[in-house]
């Protein structure tokens, strides 16, 4: 991925004029609208997705700390889980996550289906088990009709659960940026300032792990190389899952698609804002300190990967029944 | 108030066929769709509804107490604030909510607008201060814009921002409920039991208070008259506002529009279920214990009650800038 991701930036760079319309030799693609393949899953996923009767306390959905009127993130620097926990990392935002090649900061969850078990039985977060909220959704006739018709099964579990959540969250792509625009040949999408910035992006060798649909997402990278990045956050990236020395500090690259929604930035969410996102990056991974001119330009261009976000109205949940376990938001 | 669901009550009682279309001789009147006279206020108002970041962590929002997900209300016996705190009372469901004649358990509020700043302000819920709120809504471009053009002014007030959650609030009501299908003519819109329920809800003096098109909200009432309600909560009642002996436990009747949907029920939220609340109703307030029959035929007749829910596109919700206040979530 990094090769071919360095080959298409490398030969990109002695182009004068960029060929707008072939964007198939810009590192960056396009993002194509989601094609929901089953409807009904979908709205089933959307439902779990923002129902907080999967948390212990009743009250932290998906939706919480994935916010999909934020971006797809809480914009907090970590998140708040059961009983007000400080979470250990910042949320990475749901939107365009299908593309990640796997799931979380370190990657250990390989795909949206096994990272949507993660939160809800986790301690520090919804605070759950997955027999619990499995539980609590068989208790309710709608639930269960809706399992039934997607799954031919009576018994609902935690694989039906995050197979719907996963369906959901696959939907939650965001084209027609402005950048996309520009790709698919629309010269007047972008201005002057952003297309320095991109142009700067790529040749500065940003590209090298931001690139692709997602402008990230695609590889495991060493957070850190320049110089070492410091942190009190304790997380240690990808080492956590394979225990190899060589994983130290090797952490997801974030998608930067939205990313002027999507702050604050890096795994312990240290950077406020893009101008100093886009400092440190130049400095401890490329090796280079942008001028507050450059830093601007970058900055302008990646505001242009904004996209339409999802528009979603709101699931009508079905309410509990005499039988559905309560929630015990306090003890 | 009382009087008159009284006598309309009285009058109904030795009819043999209930007059269907005639509904302005029942005691309970169906609910108007909202008709908003400003769009864009509205539009502002729900934006600002969503918006985790008018409290201080950033996390907690309008909705995520009265949730348009689950009947506008959190489904918890008292609600999450702040740091986890474990609020005092009930959250009431903020559907319909226009029709009561004052807001909060106690009727502090004298309208929507002023119920909308009490929750920013109170350190067990959201826990911000009005001032701090203002600034960051004040940091944002599209904010000001919008406030701008809806109030011709550069400096947004907390008085602006309620009345626009205000504005918001006025459309969220619930029309087109099987009982008020029946109400307008359609006879087949409720079932013999419903209908049964129904007479029963008349006859035995429950529209007494729960009347009009909210079915309640109209008046502050005794709870417990016929025995006192035993509960562990502190709450007064009309009491905390007036200071008045006479107005120790006096509460104001809930709206039992969708009350299937607005579980767990008082302003201790100490009845799971509409049979136990039907329950207590008919001893504390009847002095009449409804047989296991009577009970169901009430609830089936309460869930008729369950109107069109509001439906909401999830706002897309301006990013924060590099002046924006940041959210304090642990501190």
């Amino acid at each position: 991925m990094i090769m071919r991701a360095l080959i298409v930036s490398l030969l990109s760079v002695g182009a004068v004029a960029i060929p707008t319309a072939a964007f198939a030799e810009e590192p960056i693609q396009p993002i194509t609208a989601a094609k929901p393949k089953n409807e009904k899953m979908v709205e089933l996923g959307k439902m779990l997705f923002f129902d907080p009767r999967l948390s212990k306390s009743g009250f932290i959905s998906c939706n919480s700390c994935h916010n999909l009127s934020m971006g797809g993130t809480d914009n907090l620097q970590t998140s708040i889980g059961h009983n007000w926990h400080q979470g250990p990392i910042n949320a990475p935002t749901v939107l365009n996550s299908s593309m990640n090649l796997a799931q979380f900061w370190d990657g250990r969850a390989k795909d949206l289906k096994e990272q949507a078990g993660g939160p809800i039985a986790n301690p520090g977060e919804m605070g759950f088990t997955h027999e619990l909220a499995v539980g609590v959704l068989q208790s309710m006739p709608e639930y269960r009709t809706r399992f039934k018709q997607l799954f031919n099964k009576d018994k609902i579990d935690i694989g039906m659960v995050t197979d719907a959540i996963a369906a959901f969250e696959e939907t939650l792509v965001t084209p027609d940026s402005r950048f996309d625009k520009w790709l698919k040949g629309d010269k007047q999408a972008i201005n002057q300032t952003e297309l320095d910035g991109y142009k700067l992006f790529k040749e500065s060798g940003c590209t090298s792990c931001h690139n692709g649909a997602a402008v990230g997402g695609g590889s495991f990278q060493k957070f850190g190389i320049h110089e070492p990045y410091k942190t009190t956050n304790k997380a240690e990236g990808r080492f956590a899952v394979t225990g190899k020395d060589a994983d130290r500090f090797m952490f997801k690259v974030p998608t930067l698609r939205n990313v002027e929604l999507t702050y604050p930035y890096f795994h312990d969410g240290a950077a406020a804002t893009l101008e100093e996102a886009v400092d440190t990056m130049g400095r401890l991974q490329l090796g280079r300190k942008f001028t507050k001119d450059e830093n601007a330009k970058i900055v302008a261009f990646l505001k242009t990967l904004t996209g339409k976000q999802p528009e979603i109205t709101l699931p009508i949940l079905p309410p509990s029944v005499k039988d559905t376990p309560k929630p015990k938001p306090f003890g």
